[in-house]
């Protein structure tokens, strides 16, 4: 499977700012969209994950912003999965300009794996292997 | 109890977008925001009736907008209980331009109550006093 | 050229709530991205709109709730012109799964048109032959 | 002047998710919000600043996440100002709930100053002073 996946989408009106560009809390969101996109990529779903009993919650997000985005700007999510370890996984991700390739941020999310009593937990084998099998 | 309940905030940043005003879909997160603040003025939360085992399910929303909101604005939601009935609540709200009363919207909500099979259920009666004692 | 437009898009997992479902708030953010799709499907774009001195303030939104949406799930907005006047349009909404093609949501809007100044203006006459010619 | 302004607020419904806690991105929203009232505690309005044409636009955001929080929790954001350099500015930001002081988050974001024409500038004077006095 290829590790790095690209979704790609417009720039919705109510993820702008005042200041006439994307609110960089939006951008946030779209990383989440990246990483769904590529567990469906990978022929899975999260939601599955969370229906197997665990959760992947976020434990750090950082992200670069370069270039503004722009209203009904066509945007590229492209994500990849840079670690995975026994209980945590790191997805890294360049935002671009669908139309020029210009990368608009750069960010990495860790998240952690937590079992239904919200505990750290080792994310499960047979998600282990599809995580990482890349 | 006093059926009508004010709360009060700042605009966010956030919630502004590229016409420099306030977003028309903030305001609906602000009109929950004037319910769980009834609820907390009535002396519980939301949070218990969700612990009981039931939600209030958002069924439909009417807003009208008169006049554009700011960033750094002290709003106001003025929210009150319009009716009760066995299954469903309809709370009512003007939004506040609070230092010169100004309406700038006004809006109503219908809610019907659900159980854990999300199937539509009748207001158990303790919270059925409870929403309706004003 | 067609009045109904769809757009189809997967639930982003920021859009859900604690109930387990999409928040009532992000159906309207989806209402407005079918309004965008609308424009850009007759060979527009509201960016052009802005960028010609007016803005379509949404002056009123209903909507009715029918079935819950969720994390994942691939839904549709299929948005028509409803009523071109003078200084107001009104835009329809069916929001579907587009799987079943059921009816999650049924919903109108009403945006005025304003100039730069923020007073309520006719809609220039190019635009509003652009607005009626399905 | 004190460097650090504490703001405090309840957990809105619309910022959890379907994991029953806030949404990640939630939190950067509430930073933004923590520096809105750090320049109010000071004053002045990040309002002002865009009057005098300029825009502080966020160039990094770094957050970790230490412990989930939940619907009607009155969380605090304690913000201060790091340092301010020329043309840019580091707030640190720690999220806390209000009740028992433990820490939520820890975070710190980078702004840039910017003119009229998006070009990155020195921050004026009068700004500089104002946002070093602490």
């Amino acid at each position: 499977m290829p590790n790095t996946i690209d979704t790609t989408f417009h720039v919705r009106y109510a993820e702008t700012d005042q200041m006439g560009v994307v609110h960089h809390a939006a951008y946030i969101v779209w990383l989440e969209e990246g990483r769904s996109a590529w567990m469906r990529a990978n022929g899975t779903s999260y939601a599955d994950f969370e229906k197997d009993g665990f959760v992947l919650a976020v434990s750090e997000v950082n992200i670069r912003y370069r270039q503004a985005a722009f209203y009904d700007q066509r945007v590229t999510i492209r994500c990849w999965m840079e670690e995975v370890r026994s209980r945590q996984v790191t997805f890294c991700y360049n935002v671009i300009d669908t139309e020029s390739d210009a990368v608009l941020a750069q960010a990495f999310t860790k998240l952690i794996c937590l079992n239904l009593k919200k505990q750290v937990s080792p994310i499960p084998q047979k998600w282990r292997q599809l995580l990482s099998q890349q």
